[in-house]
């Protein structure tokens, strides 16, 4: 079967690591006899919003609904177009029109990436992020009373549905079965967040019911991210709400040394609407037109799409090329204290799939 | 003048701590002519609980409203007592009550702790994190709906205050503006939480006026967790809502190598009511009862409510007296590879105070 997959590069250096993307997911495709089909699309970016003033075509549902996936760069730019404009007008757009709610990250040392934490090596940090995607602290649900005055103040719901809170849960659990340590930790602060996160302890503990084989534990939001730097290796499966999950997955990158090179999947799970798969970072107008982006985080999407879309092979492939890369530090890009280019380290993991 | 300060020990190693803190702030006061009268008070602790079914005697305000600071140990004994009883009976009542409006807390890295950063001297981490401590993401207004059906959904509203959000940010300003770096760091998150945090960036950039010799920059909380593990060495001061700030207040330790030692103060600037000073840690019912605790955190609190009442230099000498026992292996609990036992411990600082 060929697989269609609609390609956006988006803003900033979205444009420029999405060629090594491309150029890897055909090395991949060629060796394993994937046959991968790209269609290119320029909305999600700022060159289509000061074309059309909206950052996607009305029909932008017909445009790229079908696809079996979306390969995305990265959007936003903040001088130019407001966040709610160019955010809210196309990635959160996906996420909740196309119903991908899980967010999946993974947080691995890679090799060659020395990591921020002392002493510790690759293998001692892997684990994933399992995100909510859809609702939670980032609702549209809340306003202003009394502007300019001294009675002004300011609501916004965080709002967490049955339906919402359990499918996220069932699948972290399900993540946490299939791997080796059956281990899931659940974000929470039900100390201090006194209404819905009490809640989500509470399915957290019926969802486990059903899950006997994996062992869990929570802890309150606060420790957590010290844990994180303290004890990485604690780590199996982390499941947290969309705030929750937003801050572990940028937060675990980090601890492995770089955001640059961390992958996400926005995943719709039943397969009703194409997921989006995209780097962790963002357009970062600041290197923008430079050449020197870290292509590994968009390159790593790729392969997770592929997983994805069940070519198992053709992804781990692409992993242990991004495995082999990094390893030579000629073929790292400045962020990671090597000299390559972004096309260069490109090429690189492109030669090294096998 | 006397100052009249309450001691409420709490629960756990909270009742092995202070002890400690109570031993080093007498010999500071001594040596400092400093006169304190320390009145003692056992509730806000499972022992007070189990005789009196609640946490606090009724005239609770009366006790200890009229004292010119709080000492507080550590509350909560979530086995015993389940968090929403004994911390809102207790913690989150003094904050809301007393009108303790900052949570202030540095994050510094002291000599002879292990940074579980890379490469990180002491004098290169050196901030402090000032929370918002009695509205925002920590508010009372929400509910559920349709209880164990499909539909069942759950709301919690985040309350933002102009009044609220002015005060807190006012009070960081001036404490960067004090400071040789003026620099002041936001926690915002408005490209996903879309009503609150837009408001909080506005009252930001307006209060920010007023401080025209203080340089200020903004993040987004996920990448600013990641910044305090990649790049420490940028903070200065850090302002964040009530839940930002009590991520950021034990991820800052966490990265100066233990919550065990971090202080924090829940302040009423006007003096309205009295402050609590309290240990970041908990009661930590793991490890209560052996006398293995380090009193680090409770003795560092102390110092800090003798600089709030005004004692800079008898607070000052408990810091230097801190930072001299830390830097001897044989003086440190075991939690910080020391082979010190609480109280011995305890009386090390007390002897370094000079
Ligand atoms: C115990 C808990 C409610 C509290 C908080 O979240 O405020 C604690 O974590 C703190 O930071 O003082
Ligand atoms: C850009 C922003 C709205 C987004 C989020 O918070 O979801 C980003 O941080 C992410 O993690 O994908």
């Amino acid at each position: 079967k060929q697989y269609r997959i609609a390609v956006i590069p988006g803003d900033g250096i979205g444009k420029e690591v999405m060629p090594e993307g491309l150029r890897v997911l055909e090395a991949a495709a060629k060796k394993h006899g994937v046959a991968l089909h790209f269609d290119h699309f320029d909305f999600s970016s700022w060159d289509y919003y000061e074309k059309h003033g909206q950052m996607m075509p009305d029909d932008w549902k017909e445009k790229i609904g079908k696809h079996d996936a979306i390969y995305f760069g990265a959007v936003g730019w903040p001088a130019k177009i407001p966040d709610h404009v160019s955010l809210w007008g196309s990635l959160i757009k996906f996420r909740r029109e196309f119903d991908q709610y899980v967010n999946l990250r993974p947080v691995r040392l890679m090799p060659g990436v020395p990591s921020p934490l002392a002493g510790r090596k690759p293998g001692d940090i892997d684990f994933w992020v399992v995100r909510e995607n859809t609702e939670g602290e980032y609702s549209s649900v809340g306003g202003r009373m009394f502007p300019d005055t001294d009675r002004e103040f300011v609501t916004q719901q965080t709002v967490m549905t049955r339906i919402g809170v359990d499918r996220i849960l069932k699948f972290a659990f399900e993540l946490a079965q299939s791997r080796p340590k059956k281990h899931l930790t659940s974000a929470t602060k039900s100390n201090g967040i006194s209404i819905t996160m009490p809640y989500w302890d509470e399915r957290v503990e019926a969802m486990a019911k059903k899950f006997p084989g994996v062992k869990w534990d929570k802890y309150h939001i606060d420790i957590l991210t010290a844990n994180f730097v303290l004890h990485p290796d604690w780590f199996d499966v982390v499941v947290g709400s969309n705030l929750f999950g937003d801050i572990l997955s940028d937060l675990g990158p980090a601890c492995t040394g770089t955001i640059g090179i961390a992958p996400s999947g926005n995943i719709n799970p039943e397969g009703n609407f194409p997921s989006v798969f995209e780097p962790v970072h963002g357009s970062a107008p600041d290197i923008a037109g430079q050449g020197i982006a870290n292509p590994i985080g968009a390159i790593w999407s790729g392969a997770m799409m592929l997983e994805h879309l069940g070519e198992k092979e053709a992804g781990k492939s692409i992993v242990e090329a991004i495995e082999r890369t990094l390893a030579e530090r000629t073929l790292r890009t400045k962020d990671l204290g090597g000299n390559a280019d972004t096309t260069a380290c490109g090429k690189a993991v492109a030669d090294m799939v096998d």
